[in-house]
């Protein structure tokens, strides 16, 4: 398998095509940005931290049952992912209240919710990658109220598992933002990231952010942040 | 039935309590407001025009076995009401694509909808109305889910009737939004008003908007717009 041009960039990572067709490979990188994209920075380290923290994450939800797009870490940054469709539609999952959701519905941040809330957000940076529901997924044809149920029960499934690991490791997981895809068979897999990125972590006794968040309201020891993250899931020290 | 003290002031309505405990007097301002508030004028004969439109249609659901808050029309600009607990959700249904679901999804305004798109909408001023979702109504108590599903039953059913009766009148329903509410019984019914404040109305064959919109933006003739809209509903002319 053969690493060959780069055909996507986004935000914090890059795809490079290899020599197989229905397999990707996925370059972490250091940037961070913020507020669609006007807030930007780089993180020393973050690719790397987020690799290992995404790909334990994938391999955690694969032997609990849950189809994901990894195949296997290639390197510090890189990792070798089944080639999806995107669904370009981000779904949240949120146990405490915290940014987004406390402003729009005035709730204060910290509020532990009775259940789990689920959001849907359109992938669409031109548009500000706005709230949408059900019907608006229909109307765009972004997936099929049965791909949508089933994504649905994923993520339920995907808040339990990382819930109660994280738990375990002295950590509250608020919330997170997930992306799924489809195979060439049609079958939904679990793609892109999970990590301080794409999750809010606090610890559970202290409730300090182990997270973005440290980055987006300027709290300084970002990177602190993420290596601290790495080493309560891990169980390992600095990389 | 005595007239009582004001109990409620919103933009375009007044609610008077009054000497029975489970009805309520509305009366229909000439008052219009557009953007949370901010863009504020005098409509003249607004209120009357509302107050007819809106008791027409009421009376043209209980017909069709939707159940109302409508008893009787008391003045020109007065109409007697059951009084409800209302829940604070505005229920958006569109036929055609208009206005924020426009700006939402980057789809071009005037675009048909192959179904209705149904969307709920927090009441509330301060929080700006912000779109929110099934979740979001269960974590801040709105309705049950049982309650939810009665009155999306209701809004779809409501869609058709009025479709189909403008269609008649050469009038499309582009979208409209309703307010439901709970009586003492915990029974819930129609509430508020349906009228060129609350609708989106095009003449079907020259799509000429017949609502707010001219009012949002500017396009004039706003009066002649709704007293258009009272003549194709109810047959007759001028008030």
């Amino acid at each position: 398998m053969e690493k060959r041009e780069m055909i996507y960039e986004g935000k914090a990572k890059q795809i490079y095509s290899t020599s197989a067709n229905d397999q990707v490979i996925v370059h972490f990188k250091d940037d961070a940005t913020a507020f669609d994209g006007q807030k930007k920075d780089q993180i020393t380290g973050k690719g790397k931290i987020n690799n290992k923290i995404s790909n334990f994450f994938f391999k955690l939800l694969e032997d609990n049952g849950i189809k994901t797009h990894l195949i296997k870490e290639l390197s510090a940054n890189e990792v070798l992912v089944k080639k999806v469709g995107i669904i370009p539609v981000e779904v949240v999952m949120r146990n405490i209240v915290a940014g987004s959701l406390s402003k729009r519905l005035g709730i204060k941040e910290g509020e532990v919710l009775d259940k789990p809330v689920l959001e849907y957000y359109y992938k669409d940076d031109d548009l500000g990658d706005p709230l949408i529901n059900n019907s608006h997924i229909e109307v765009l044809k972004l997936a099929t109220e049965t791909d949508l149920e089933e994504i649905n029960k994923m993520t339920f499934k995907i808040n339990k598992i990382l819930k109660e690991f994280l738990r375990e490791r002295v950590i509250d997981l608020v919330d997170f933002k997930l992306e799924f895809g489809y195979l060439d068979d049609g079958e939904i897999i679990l793609a892109d990231e999970i990590s301080p990125d794409t999750c809010r972590f606090w610890d559970s006794n202290t409730r300090e952010k182990l997270d973005k968040d440290r980055f987006r309201r300027d709290l300084g020891d970002v990177e602190e942040a993420y290596q601290e993250m790495l080493k309560r899931i891990t169980g390992r020290g600095e990389l």
